[in-house]
């Protein structure tokens, strides 16, 4: 067993979360029978007559569960939902470090691989918390999921929100750096030339999410493993091919230029690459960086992003520099996920908007008075995460 | 609303269980990284080779789900998911208290009623706990969920053990308590005269249980709401009759005596009475209690026990008396599922076995060194949990 393992295998030791009762209520002879039965009763018809109540008097309304089918694990794949539980266990434990403990989360680990399955399980463990987290999910399912999930659990009475973290944390975090980032290099975002490669979950979001903030469709050219996306390209894969089509092929590249990352970057001011380590080691080269305007701003989020990478691209005199994996300008989701999530159950808001989160996104980018090369993110924190979440449930309000 | 009501809500506030991260693992730059990404990928390839690294390295191995549809909680039948949670939480709760959070629980309402997809539901759940508590389930569904869960459970690569707690739960303290009442009556369980008032969950696992423990199959008479059951009865009700049949017609009864509890009743040293509130102030009359024979037990587990009946059955001569909701002689669950589980997961059980069951209630009437008519079980502590747990996962060790 390597170091690290041994390491990380110590750390984990007893597991990253507890679920404990609070000190402040002992459980004693006087008090038990208000817990339990015979009184908890009484409580019980308050909730059945008013869900709401269970944000203020169980843990539920406020505990986001943290969901995952494990066939998408970091760079891991299909590792299944044993492998999977220590990243949404930590995905949990982040929720409540980054809250300072005003938001709960639970870790489930499915064991099914059939989207209907999986959609009918969320829907059905649904009431038992206030917010759904879906992670680490392969695609082109995850866009279904998210999709059909969104649509049944904002219909039913008590309406349960949720998000895909892949697709929206991500593009939230990426959005909030670019912001930061294109003032270091004195651009604005109406008047770049964007390249996005990779038309997976995050890849697809982050270019709608920069439509929403005022880049042009005229501006962006959306890059899948087989190159530029087009109105007309009929390769893009049976299944995910609406979500292209919808997402990128509709809305950018009117121009219909076509050809790999090298062919179209030139002029491009802004690179976003969310494709995997492997694919953004080959397709990110000296020649293709050298095509880009100046102050150019690259955004490498693979995850783990290879370090030689960033080494390079800093040497072929990128301006600013982001990446998934370190510091500084880390933009990983947990910089988000947090503080959305806060703001989402504080408003008590039937579903999570586009609003919503592009409210959390200019919140994030303002946390940083005065961005630099090597600050256009903070660093995570509950005080970060506060300023998403009032944010979010601002924009929550406004719209209700 | 009335004063319990508001005292079980100012109780409530904030819900009774948090999911936290323990004190001692702070999130810091320096371990970040090993408790997310990137290094807890290697926590996950190690838990996708070895499942059970889980019990040690993840909260998930050790804690126990407590699932509910809502459709039969307490004395207030079916009053859905949100209804439900406070019992359920509650429940999470005490396995946490009287284990000294030696067994971590976490509460699940599920939004179905349909048994195919709760049982499909709690299979894709499964993979993220050590154990499953199946609660408040109506009736006569319980018996096959239970019974397709257990089935299902037990043969997957990674094998959770589940248990029906108003089943097995509820038989189990019963039969603990009982041990020690007889001992106060001077009686032996293979000579007893029983009337088991009650054939649902509780009332048929009892039946199992008594057997189980020596009682005579030829010495017991179950009754349901329409009198003795009796192998050849035809009105049994269409679902549960299978279980019914298996469990008291075809096992209890071989005289084929009939009628209602005040005409088989004469001549018995135990009644227990695992019916309804309602239905058992009904059945249970003076007359009926008098017909027993000298030194009588009585168990009314009824939840909640009419505090009248229990004071009109010590007015009649009723030697033992014991009840589900009030001291002294309280035969509640709780004293039972916390030790049940805990053994259970120590012991790296596949399944829960009578085997274990039994062992567990031995070592909870042995618990109480000098049984007297006011204790024939302990108060709940962890104590009495770990004596349980030990013994559970003794019997677990020696049947593997």
């Amino acid at each position: 067993m390597d170091e690290v393992t041994s390491k990380a295998l110590e750390l984990h030791k007893d597991g990253k979360i507890a679920t404990v009762v609070p000190r402040r209520k002992r459980v004693t002879p006087e008090t038990l029978p208000y817990f339990y039965t015979p009184h908890v009763a009484k409580v019980c018809k308050e909730f059945q007559a008013n869900p709401s109540l269970r944000r203020e008097y169980s843990h539920s309304g406020r505990t986001v569960a943290v969901i995952s089918d494990g066939t998408r694990v970091l760079g891991l794949g299909d590792i299944g939902p044993f492998g999977a539980m220590p990243v949404m266990e930590g995905k949990s434990m982040l929720f409540i470090s980054f809250t300072g403990g005003k938001i709960n989360s639970f870790p489930l680990c499915l064991g099914t691989k059939d989207p209907e399955e999986f959609i009918r399980t969320v829907i059905n463990v649904a009431p038992s918390f206030g917010a759904i987290n879906l992670e680490d999910i392969s695609q082109p399912k995850c866009f279904y999921i998210l999709e059909r999930l969104r649509d049944e659990l904002r219909r039913l009475s008590t309406p349960i929100p949720v998000w895909h973290d892949d697709q929206q944390g991500t593009a939230a975090v990426v959005l909030a750096g670019l912001l930061n980032a294109l003032k270091v290099a004195g651009k604005k975002i109406g008047d770049v030339q964007i390249v996005v490669n990779g038309a997976g979950a995050a890849g697809l979001r982050i270019t709608d999410y920069l439509l929403l903030l005022g880049a042009k469709g005229g501006n962006i050219i959306v890059l899948d493993s087989k190159g530029a996306i087009y109105a007309s390209r009929e390769d893009m894969g049976a299944p995910e091919s609406k979500y292209k089509k919808q997402l990128a092929a509709d809305r950018t590249n009117p121009s219909s230029r076509r050809g790999a990352l090298a062919d179209v970057i030139a002029g491009a001011d802004v690179l976003i690459s969310a494709s995997s380590p492997a694919e953004v080691e080959r397709v990110i080269t000296q020649d293709a960086i050298r095509k880009m305007n100046p102050n150019s701003v690259v955004f490498v989020v693979e995850n783990p992003t290879p370090k030689q990478l960033l080494e390079n691209l800093k040497a072929w005199g990128v301006r600013v520099l982001a990446n998934g994996s370190f510091a500084p300008n880390q933009v990983n989701n947990m910089l988000v996920f947090p503080g959305i999530m806060w703001g989402v159950i504080d408003s008590g808001a039937k579903e999570i908007t586009d609003e919503m989160v592009i409210a959390g996104v200019k919140a994030l980018a303002a946390s940083v008075r005065a961005p630099t090369e090597t600050e256009i993110v903070p660093l995570p924190s509950i005080k970060v995460s506060r300023k998403i979440a009032r944010a979010v449930a601002k924009a929550a309000k406004t719209q209700s």
